[in-house]
């Protein structure tokens, strides 16, 4: 079972896009998509997250596993960022050892929200 | 199948808290249960939201729907904070028409997360 990326693409980070120019948002899934998405993890397009003063933003969500939502990024970001979903698509229950989460997750967390309760 | 309202319980929300005092996360969480869960909503107490420089935190999820972050958030604003989970577990998608919206859901949204892909 693949862990869901979950990338806003309409983000524009506070900047102003100029007609015809990607926003950051989407600059930024196709930076992830160019590197190529680790095993078991699919990278989803997702018109905003409602993160809009913390953009780019991304969320990492399964089934049975916390999903959290990282901020303040970029497409420079995104070879840490794969490197971040692919240690959370490798542990059973997504947590993730504090010490092997890259930087900006250690760092740039917006939220996290338990496991669903499926009763 | 009810939905859940995870509830930061460790939160200080930027306050410090004197040694025997309920912080604001606590506190927030006594005014919650206090008050009652609507009907199809349960309360859930989380240690660390992991939003702590936007609490107190609360988020909203059930399986299949989208999961929804608040923070900014206080003891008194248990009463709207119900009255949005009420609103959610009704919508059966989890998405509640924006100005059916408590005003703390449309101006302290954290992120949003879109329903678990179960593939």
């Amino acid at each position: 079972m693949s862990v869901s990326l979950h990338v806003c693409i309409t983000c524009k980070a506070g900047e102003t896009v100029p007609d015809g120019t990607a926003c950051p948002g989407t600059r930024l899934h196709a930076a992830l998509t160019a590197a190529g998405a680790p095993e078991a993890v699919q990278i989803v397009p997702v018109e905003c997250l409602s993160a809009c003063s913390q953009g780019c933003s991304v969320a990492l969500s399964a089934p049975g596993r916390w999903s959290y939502v990282y901020g303040r990024l970029s497409e420079n970001d995104a070879a840490e960022i794969l490197s971040g979903a692919a240690a959370y698509a490798s542990a059973p229950d997504g947590i993730v050892p504090w010490r092997q989460r890259p930087q900006i997750f250690r760092k740039q967390s917006l939220a996290r929200i338990p496991p669903m309760v499926l009763a």
